[in-house]
């Protein structure tokens, strides 16, 4: 029986996708294009930090990859409007089953271990609630680098002393599926887009900028090993936690 | 005066555009979005199993992203199709000025620093004939990591004995180009997308995933350093050679 549930915050516990009313509304016409552009980069920017042994926390990636798509564009905006798009990011919305998996599973650890910095992960979980069924609240930013850096994985057992094998890490992003396993835990995928409904995105005529999204990001990796679990939303771990 | 000019391969002295002729004759209609999500994943592979310390060859990685790209269409390859098209990456074609470049720089040391396994850097380099005009050819495997990492670009001082300041770095891939920086390299960045073009690409109602992969690649990074020299082509390097 697994002693903790640990989740990965950004695009599991909360919809990456939910920043685009912001955007949209910052720049009409162009919200579907700069969200996805936008986390594109900064998932890259984080991986590129982290290599190059230059880590920066993940609100300056957050900013700098948002800077980066503006640019691509050949938009700018002033101070106000950049911050207040950036902020988008520390106001994600749940996904609409993550309160209830959350207080379904109060019989194990249930933590957070997220790129974000720890002033992002407070905002976020203070302002959707979750924080109230959460035992622990764990950022990468200790550590100077990023998922999937088994650096960062390691700060579970160093803060809640639970062995790997003990944890199953919860994930829909495919570099932390993939880094987690490697890493040695357990792990359960959030499987958000079947193959059968990219496969069917990608038959038309249009590929728009969000099914390229999915395409590179949504699948199962083929550069490690596969998960343990393999689940459409949060609430299919409820039967899980006592398997 | 620059001791030496150390050129990337993928992107830089050729075109990794020019797989799209194997992939459309494989699979006719999805041969521009397989050459696309195919060297998007390549790079992201690289990263992720270098951040993991799970290094596999840039011809596995080839592969690998091969693999993942063709199970986002519902497609399959029987073993000679799939290694047909992998292939693709060992017959790229240079850049026009590339051989003519090279040879004008014949006062120099000249150096390709790529994430190509040995073998496949010997295939392409052989068949296109650049290997003549070559004095090294220095592929990071050594290492067992992928650019960004510092320990892959130290392999020019360890091969060579030319310390970073005497070295000018060339590359048209964002990453390579802060990373490059980063370490201590002079860098030369060939901007092959101005921002004004792909500004015009982006307006249209219909957004291709060329021109996805130009917004995510081909602008420069905001997440380090700003390249020594911007230039539009190979040939430009040539006026830089003695400056």
């Amino acid at each position: 029986m697994a002693k903790a549930f640990i989740f990965d915050a950004y695009g599991t516990l909360y919809d990456v996708q939910s920043v685009a009313d912001v955007t949209e509304a910052a720049f009409p016409g162009k919200g579907a294009y700069i969200t996805q552009v936008w986390r594109m980069k900064q998932l890259e920017y984080s991986w590129l930090r982290a290599l190059m042994g230059q880590y920066a926390d993940f609100w300056t990636v957050t900013r700098e990859s948002l800077a980066y798509t503006l640019a691509t564009l050949g938009l700018t905006a002033d101070e106000r409007l950049f911050e207040a798009i950036a902020e988008a990011y520390n106001a994600l919305t749940p996904y609409p089953d993550a309160a209830s998996t959350l207080a379904a599973l109060s019989g194990h650890k249930r933590a957070i271990l997220s790129n974000g910095s720890p002033g992002m992960l407070k905002t976020l979980t203070a302002r959707s609630g979750l924080d109230t069924h959460l035992d622990a609240i764990l950022s990468v930013s200790g550590k100077r680098t990023f998922k999937p850096d088994p650096r960062a994985y390691a700060i579970v057992e160093e803060e809640l002393g639970i062995a790997p094998q003990e944890v199953i890490f919860v994930s829909s992003n495919g570099f932390d599926i993939v880094g987690a396993k490697s890493f040695g835990f357990k792990v359960a995928r959030i499987m958000r887009v079947p193959p059968e409904a990219l496969k069917e995105e990608l038959s038309g005529d249009v590929i728009s900028p969000a099914t390229v999204f999915k395409a590179l990001r949504s699948q199962e990796e083929t550069c490690g090993a596969r998960p343990d679990f393999v689940i459409s939303c949060l609430a299919e771990l409820v039967p899980l936690a006592d398997a």
